[in-house]
């Protein structure tokens, strides 16, 4: 069977199973706790970081970019980068944006200060950076509205990767509570329709020992 | 003419500046100081980030993993990510090691503390920041020689995207004069080997005003 290496709250674990999931390969989760620095999990990834997937026939895939240029490759029944050149090149742009920018000025921050220096013990959260994380989701919620507003899916008339990728950085972020859906009702119409799909069943049933998520986060009337 | 936005010291900017010319494709370099915020390059790229790639035909590029990916797709005679999908994994997992782990512990740091705090004049350089940054380095260099001495380039044999990505980013760094070669001579073996291509010669002769290069930046014998 094929093994993905994840952790429940990491935005590029997520992204690779919904794509997974939307190419309807079977797989099986296996959670890393990456700050273990376990040296069976650095010998398959020596960056040591989730996710990596490993094929049926022992093939090491090492990162979510990587993975996800790979199995389009290799599983192109399903294409999720776009069927021409230029749909890519708009698909890996809008993937970019959510798995740089927002990371970058979201959800890094947020789960770095509310989650990961819990379950790694190492030292107290910063509220400054969680405050700034809070202020800059709004920019980025607006941007997903206009998207959404001027096409059927965020990249285009397809569900892509940029969908999945905005999902699974939002998601992380939801299961935190710190997604202001309330002002931003066209980006929680999109997320709905996403949220309602079966591939998302698994990551909203999902669950971090000692951090509950709200009640919304399951929720498909949120 | 084909037109690439960038800036002298981006490692976006010149890992695309070298694949453009290792793939023999013309190119205007215009420069674009990104923290001004330009309206008409903001529509080009809503992230605000260079490089930005425009076709003769008008086609937008935007990013230096979209421009590197989409240069592979329509000017394939000389393919920089490899000949097999395993090929493109080694490759991508390895041009992401520079791009996101290398950029986020040693180039992204002095970078900003070093040039953009002065050329956008916002603050001043935070030294704890650059003495992580001069730390980090050598376990890059280290990982670097690993790969040097077990393959002909650091993906295999030939030379690849992740030699390019890796050379685009040492190169910003040595501009510094924050690279210990001194002390990593197999790391410094392969950049003297990459240095002296033809492709390295623009970037050799980059200035930014007010922040003049070491001597041996250039120098191939350094």
């Amino acid at each position: 069977m094929r093994v993905l290496y994840h952790h429940a709250l990491n935005p590029g674990s997520r992204k690779v199973r919904l794509a997974l999931a939307e190419k309807g390969l079977e797989f099986e989760l296996k959670a890393e706790q990456v700050w273990e620095r376990r040296q069976a999990f650095l010998r398959l990834n020596p960056a040591g970081e989730v996710p990596v997937l490993i094929e049926e026939d022992g093939t090491v895939v090492p990162g979510d970019g990587v993975i996800t240029e790979y199995l389009d490759e290799i599983y192109p029944e399903r294409q999720l980068l776009g069927e021409t050149a230029l749909d890519r090149v708009e698909v890996r742009r809008l993937t970019n944006w959510f798995d740089r920018k927002f990371a970058r000025e979201v959800s890094e921050p947020l789960l770095e200060e509310k989650l990961l220096k819990r379950l790694a013990r190492s030292g107290s959260a910063d509220s400054q950076a969680i405050r700034a994380a809070n202020h800059n989701i709004h920019h980025h919620l607006e941007y997903l509205a206009w998207l959404a507003e001027r096409r059927n899916w965020l990249a285009g008339e397809s569900l892509s990767l940029a969908d999945l990728a905005a999902a699974a950085h939002l998601s992380c972020v939801d299961y935190l509570g710190h997604v202001p859906w309330d002002n931003h009702p066209v980006a929680r119409d999109w997320y709905a329709r996403i949220k309602s799909r079966p591939i998302m069943r698994a990551l909203l049933s999902d669950s971090v020992p000692g951090v509950p998520a709200p009640a919304h986060y399951a929720d498909l009337d949120f």
